[in-house]
């Protein structure tokens, strides 16, 4: 029998991102049956932690057993029903796959779009809201493949004025910039674990209000099998059986009505995750993000790159560096980078394809240490590639800014 | 922070299950970014291991991130487009399961239906299958509801005749009892990590053949923002995207569609979880399992206790225990057992609620003194409850029937 090889790796990309090893140790204990009542009270302290992280008071506040994705079309297909009308500004791949959700779930889905590297206008899409009314809303805040965060404090009260549901993205934002679900009236909001939080990928931490529950209650449908007298059917059900809210909900309650078997490690890894985030302290987790953000642009700068759309909304946990004309579209560049050097950094989609790299400063990960190093092996890499950049500049304007 | 206090538990429940303490250490392992060639090679050879363990050639065959589930509901959901016939016949809860999911795609179900605690006759399957000619038979091969094992080794035969496919969950017989995936002509499977495998929740290994993939490729749309010109997009898509089986197959395939984040400590744990299993070799490990069984069995009816429809079709990774009078719905027993003695085992659903209780012997926890204490601990238990057991006779007897 093979054991599994796992190389060391500096993953510097937008998610997934190096998982903190006190996450990883919690996530190999033994597990528990998922009605073990030590077990439910490990859900419960869960369901507490993930609302701080989000910055609310909402009860339904538990994980999703899938990857990001999951937990957007969780929300998205509990919402939307087929012909409901949803407004989606896009400003990147990420409002692409949300349009691509609501279709599924049978929306009639309007756009705003904006060039990619931009973010809109707040007043824009509010305007779109009072004039279209749609009953959701659909947004990214962090949308890393553009590396823009896109300013919403003030969408969720215009949509609530015209009774739709404000649902966001902050799958990228999530723990690593504030992202304060109650204050902004986001009425669901879905978090990562694989960026800033510094958790394996297969468990999403989301959050819903109310109001939003209320309203997809309206379609509620518990499953033949464990369905009882009280339990009403009807014909407008959520069409996923796996990622229907309603059922969630009742399994993260006291009802604890059969559902699937709990991802039992991935939330202890979860829990954990959150721990140490909320240690930390929200306020200095977005800090030590933004400090290494501004650091880190410098120091590429020094080495002689150039940062793509620089001061323009960016997020504090994406840095987009345009690709030096000499490599082409980028591609062999950071194939060996991650070959040589076992530095790893992404590419991005669509029209920003070739154009830029983009560099993930998540979780974990964002301490000077790392940066340092990832400075010194870019730069490396970048000389053997024939690309003439400082490092010795690049390495003092990090550390410059780093310091003040 | 609170570190998690995991304490000590012999589950003997039909799932979750113990996880092999090697599994656990794969998991421990940093993650890989999704496209790291070095991931993409583990995931190219856990396929292979996949296929194995279904005793299959399909080239398709390879993880879901959820849970069972998950699994089912992306082969049904894939598959059955509204309106489509789709027979399933019934012993238990997860026939109700299968409904659930069949009627959530649209699906047109038609139901053959016998008492629990019994399974069909395939030639009254057969006959269904061919007065009906629906699109698609799904199927429990292993019902842990009621312990029962469904013969249907000829039904997959019948469905080609009639062009339609044959879906089946083994998610509670796989790597327990065979489940022979090309030589019954099943067209799409799912089996269970947390069962038979004892791997952590939160993956499904699946497999489907290529009639399979190419009815299902009717319905493709590669989604908004990775589609590209020869990409056709039409109107019967499928309704999930998380569980869309024809994206998921361009991830696992030498294109790569970018699609969801990779769950990459579920998939070194599904790995190893495989591995194991295929170094044990599966011939001895269903020996092991069915050896097992009948020594518990044994044991169980010495202490004193009574084998629901022992001998009927018996699956041999659950033993279904009539619940002593005395002791009303077994329901307190239950949690006393697990409070007092850190030892888990189920109830059941349905008409079967306090009358049985379930003992899962699935996976790693299936060895002689794993069973050996479980006995002993239950005998304890019982005593304490009232129930006048005898221990010796109990032991003695598991001991005979194992050693011969």
């Amino acid at each position: 029998m093979a054991d599994l090889q796992i190389n060391r790796r500096l993953i510097m990309t937008p998610g997934p991102t190096l998982v903190d090893p006190r996450v990883s140790q919690a996530m190999s204990n033994q597990i528990w049956g998922q009605f073990d009542p030590d077990f439910t009270d490990i859900m419960d302290q869960t369901m507490a932690l993930i609302r701080k992280s989000f910055s609310t008071n909402n009860r339904f506040s538990f994980p999703i057993d899938g990857s990001s994705r999951a937990g957007l079309e969780a929300v998205i297909g509990s919402i939307v029903e087929p012909g409901d009308d949803v407004l989606i500004p896009i400003i990147g791949r990420f409002g692409d796959l949300a349009v691509e959700l609501a279709q599924r779930a049978g929306g009639n889905v309007h756009t705003i779009e904006t060039d990619w590297g931009q973010v809109l206008d707040q007043d824009q899409i509010i305007a779109e809201i009072k004039r279209l009314k749609p009953k959701v809303v659909a947004m990214v805040h962090g949308e890393t493949s553009t590396g823009r965060l896109q300013p919403l404090d003030r969408i969720g009260k215009a949509v609530r004025q015209i009774g739709g549901f404000l649902v966001v993205d902050c799958v990228a934002s999530y723990m690593g910039t504030p992202v304060l679900v109650d204050d902004w009236q986001i009425d669901a909001a879905v978090g990562g674990a694989q960026k800033c939080l510094s958790v394996p990928a297969g468990i999403t931490p989301i959050t819903f209000n109310d109001r939003f529950a209320e309203a997809i209650n309206q379609r509620k449908r518990v499953e033949r099998g464990v369905r009882s007298a009280e339990d009403a059917d009807q014909e407008a059900f959520i069409t996923s059986n796996y990622l229907d809210l309603t059922q969630l909900q009742d399994y993260w309650s006291p009802r604890r009505l059969n559902h699937h078997t709990e991802a039992t490690v991935s939330v202890y890894g979860l829990n954990m995750g959150l721990q140490l985030a909320l240690e930390e302290g929200l306020e200095n987790r977005y800090a030590r993000h933004l400090r290494i953000h501004q650091a880190l642009n410098a120091g590429l700068t020094a080495l002689g790159l150039h940062i793509f759309n620089e001061g323009d909304h960016e997020m504090p946990m994406v840095t987009c560096v345009e690709i030096p004309a000499s490599l082409g579209d980028g591609e062999a560049f950071k194939a060996m980078l991650l070959k040589e050097f076992g530095v790893e950094i992404s590419s991005s989609f669509g029209s920003l394809h070739g154009k830029i790299w983009r560099i993930g400063t998540m979780g974990y990960v964002v301490e000077k240490t790392n940066m340092v190093n990832f400075i010194a092996l870019l730069a490396a890499a970048l000389l053997t590639a024939g690309v003439n950049v400082d490092t010795k500049a690049g390495l003092a304007a990090f550390n410059q800014v780093y310091s003040d």
